[in-house]
């Protein structure tokens, strides 16, 4: 049972790889401090393009970078990159292996750009494209579907951006996180006999914003994967704009709402849900109110920052899927169609 | 009956628009040439989001252009908005009116950046907030869902591609683009046929690479927003870093492939999807072999150049979003939930 195994292990490998690249983060923000970088320019599929949203989001707060995700199809099949000049070009890969992914980063060194691998095999191809080296120190991940490279990946951006912003608070911040993810850790056995509820479940809409918006995709791509549930992530905002037509009376929506700064906008979402649609609301949060209005609440610590619950919100959301497809009677270990390393251009 | 009218009439729009904006495009073009603009940052919202996304490859591929597409809540909720420096800010809004939209161009303009808006309403907030203005010239949209919107900000973005490149080729493309249009008009009874059998079709995938990603996308939320369908767009590529997972035998899968550099990508994927999960196929395509596996074939002229195959390849799959929701019985101008203007924040 290596899902379940891996899911538990995360925060001893957060833990870890906070120890262990501190100082390689703070070696690569003075790089960056040297350039004149004017935006980020990320490639990433699967998870590690959840993750990318991510750092979309946290470099663009808290550093002031704007990013762009790469469409990597300009490298391979098009052969015709954009020009890159001033970008920080990072690839993020757990195996460091996809083709398209490690041609935007030898595009990027043949412009002369500042380039960055971060991944779990330091010895892959993406690695030898690459100036810098984040290493996410995972361990080798066994399931198909990951896990730890999200979380592991997830903390190498914040520890990145801290280290650019020179923040202490979120230094301390990042030294709470592995016992967060603990305490959450503590609901498997709620959460397992909760999934039951959700064993005919065959589609989903999960909901989330700001910072939060990695998770949702994150969360639908774990129900995708290990549970063959139809689960389409959505901005709370872009939701509005059409798709909302689909729920109905019943339609299950999964959402990720803890305190911050779009909490409200998700809140109000949540209620009108509740109140005019007689959704099923699965929700995510550390706040009584949004709890209050689910089937099924899932907590998280009340003192997780909003720019780091990402690391700790995906917990719940890993569990809930993990204990679905037990429930499902499907494979955990080898989901049907896909394999760990996908080679796409 | 706006919907089907508006449909109908968009090779008409197109060809006015292009009469009549040539030379504003031009100038916006000239402008961009004296600034030393190194990327675009693009915000907008469900369809024309999708607008965005052909904007992300066309300005890539043709003009050397990096596109990030913009997190409009780190402007409005956050207040935490990057830094713009270089960036050409591009607000893309049917209506002119959403808050969150409007105030990417207010901060780029506040940055000193040069600001665009493409809009079908010149006397909009946004057009108020930006340096220059692409009128869209879509002449009013009463049906709920857009279409006529969509063709004329996809033609708009080619034009500005078109007139930064000075590449006379595809002038003489964008001049061809209303009769091919019109020919694919002609499949609507077809069409109209051929959507019975889908008639209790309640989800699907929709499949895109490259340009035609955004069909894709733009596919799938027509599909959501009047036929309740539960349609979600993928990249090949992406598609199968997981979520092929759920696909089992008869599961339907729509495709945008017409030939270009990304067909045998597609191409593939689609032989696969026939043969290894015996899956249903909808195939817009102007390749034989394309077309021959799927059960519905949709085509589109051969002459069509892949660059500007998303503004022809999007017409099938609209009358084919329009004539599942009436086999389906549901209201073509005024879906359930959802409202022409929708001010997000």
């Amino acid at each position: 049972m290596s899902l379940y195994s891996e899911i538990v292990e995360q925060p001893g490998r957060i833990k870890s790889l906070l120890a262990s690249q501190k100082k390689t983060v703070e070696q690569i923000a003075a790089e960056i401090r040297k350039r004149d970088i004017q935006y980020v320019f990320l490639a990433a599929r699967g998870t590690s393009d959840n993750a990318g949203r991510y750092a979309n989001y946290l470099l663009g707060a808290m550093n002031g970078l704007p990013l762009a995700l790469a469409t990597p199809s300009l490298f391979t099949y098009y052969k015709q990159p954009p020009k890159l000049k001033n970008a920080l070009v990072i690839g993020v890969s757990q195996s460091g292996q996809s083709p398209d992914i490690v041609s935007v980063l030898a595009e990027g060194r043949r412009q002369s750009c500042l380039t960055l691998a971060i991944t779990n095999e330091p010895n892959s191809p993406l690695t030898q494209s690459a100036d810098f080296l984040l290493d996410i120190h995972a361990g080798r991940e066994k399931a198909v579907a990951a896990t730890k490279t999200y979380t592991t990946e997830l903390m190498s951006i914040a520890m990145l951006s801290t280290a650019l912003s020179e923040n202490k608070k979120h230094w301390e911040d990042l030294q709470k996180a592995a016992a967060w993810m603990k305490e959450v850790l503590k609901q498997n056995d709620f959460i397992e006999q909760a999934a039951q509820r959700y064993r005919y479940m065959d589609q989903t809409i999960v909901l989330g914003r700001g910072f939060n918006y990695a998770t949702a995709f994150e969360w639908a791509l774990k129900l995708k994967e290990l549970a063959y549930v139809k689960a389409e992530p959505y901005s709370s905002a872009d939701f509005q704009h059409g798709p909302i037509a689909m729920v109905d009376s019943g339609f299950p929506i999964l959402a990720i709402a803890p305190k911050g700064r779009v909490f409200d906008s998700m809140f109000q979402m949540l209620k009108r849900l509740c109140r005019d649609f007689s959704a099923e609301l699965v929700v995510i949060s550390n706040d009584k109110k949004a709890l209050a209005l689910a089937q099924l609440p899932l907590s998280i610590p009340v003192d997780v920052p909003e720019w780091l619950s990402p690391l700790v919100s995906i917990l719940p959301a890993q569990l809930f899927a993990y204990h679905l497809t037990v429930a499902k009677g499907y494979n955990t270990e080898h989901p049907r169609s896909i394999y760990k390393v996908t080679e796409t251009k």
